[in-house]
């Protein structure tokens, strides 16, 4: 089987790297949008547009079954993919939802992501569909920029994630939702910072989750990766997340922009 | 007369800022391309195309003089758009240059930017140009989304800073180039931390280069600042940067995305 992912940049390399563990059989295809990353910071309207246009593309590949991962594109943009392509539309809320629902012990949920994610409400609307749960949102733009620069590990890091997360943990939740692709490469310092908290990873818990809601069918394992623009920032961090072995190819942007 | 200013975002209403107050009769038009910002993370080819494609909308609207008020921009399509536009082409490198040279005693000139500002050496070839100056720069990718999230003067602002002129300045430099729009919202507080240091502000060096190289003919002082997406935080800066009385007005993208 033939799995198409897209995201607005390097972010959502963490969901294919668990899912390339989950499926080691299946043909995956990666775009990352760098040409118009990010897309956290762009319009409803915008936002829904550039993920018509990267679904489209893979689709045309051959896809059986289509994976956002990207937060900010799952938010705003999953009926409408749903709704305009015949195969199954997957994306990365539902299934962080349903892990931290499970693991939280108190019902004060955290979730962190993106400046339009919190403003969708998405999270928010998922968790409280499953019962009884307090939800506190926080957005957090910095995290983004922090990462693709490769301060995993610094005191700006720190100080910054300190800055973002003392209201959240103020508040008393056990669980946080890391509501942004991104924000998994922050895990370990936040989880320092905070070791009483269960980090949920929407990653992890989307290839969990597509592995309980797809029949596989085997495949031969073909792995590529496409970018909409050269970032050398996207090599380094594509060779942290998943290795040097996966090559890039560069598409033409007119090839994506149809829309 | 009529001047189109464009920049990927928020950060050229500062040179915007200045140009209105060096020609209050003129008619400014400023084209923010917030559907794909920023520039300076994105290869020269895209960056190229985004400058056409924004330079062609304000030709259209019977601009006279053409401002790239983005310094990543203006170090890669400065030469390209002068070819395709029969109007002049003025980019903040220059000017920016030009005050440095004049500033520095030592000849030590730090160049500070975004990531393809940088890598581009367009500073750094201009300013050999003017003679025997040593040319130190460092790409500070994290001031932009610290301005975006309107950090001007906090904890984690003053740390990054640091962070990134601690090198420039052990190595003695007198002068520093803000060499990015947004850099000038930083100008505090990088002077506290620094107060030895000449900093050079290009949006305030683009207005008096601009006004010794055209010669003004009146206008009717008509101020319009077009989007290619809604944003909130362009606007908050907007009205911290320019005021909010004047309005924004929002493109389709297609208008736009011409190439």
């Amino acid at each position: 089987m033939s799995i198409g992912i897209f995201d607005s940049g390097v972010g959502g390399l963490t969901v294919f790297k668990e899912i390339s563990k989950e499926f080691p059989l299946a043909d995956i295809y990666y775009l990352g949008d760098t040409a118009r990353v990010p897309y956290g910071n762009k319009s409803k309207e915008t936002i829904i547009r550039y993920s018509l246009e990267c679904a489209n593309y893979l689709y045309n590949l051959g896809i059986e079954v289509l994976i956002v991962a990207c937060n900010t594109a799952s938010s705003y943009a999953l009926e409408i993919l749903n709704a305009n392509f015949d195969i199954p539309v997957i994306g990365v809320i539902k299934p962080g939802v349903e892990l931290a629902v499970k693991s939280t012990r108190n019902g004060k949920i955290g979730v962190i992501g993106t400046q339009a994610t919190v403003k969708s409400g998405s999270y928010r609307t998922e968790i409280e569909k499953k019962g009884n749960f307090i939800v506190y949102q926080k957005a957090c733009p910095l995290f983004v920029p922090l990462v693709e620069e490769g301060l995993i590990d610094h005191k700006i890091t720190e100080l910054t994630v300190k800055e973002y997360l003392e209201d959240l943990v103020n508040k008393d939740i056990d669980t946080l939702i890391l509501g942004c692709t991104h924000y998994p490469l922050l895990k370990n310092v936040i989880q320092k910072l905070y070791p009483h908290l269960n980090i949920i990873d929407s990653s992890k818990a989307t290839a969990i989750y597509l592995k309980k809601k797809v029949i596989t069918l085997g495949g031969t394992g073909e792995r590529k990766i496409f970018i909409t623009d050269e970032s050398s920032s996207f090599e380094k961090l594509k060779n942290l997340v998943v290795g040097a072995d996966i090559f890039l190819e560069k598409l033409e942007l007119s090839k994506i922009c149809t829309l």
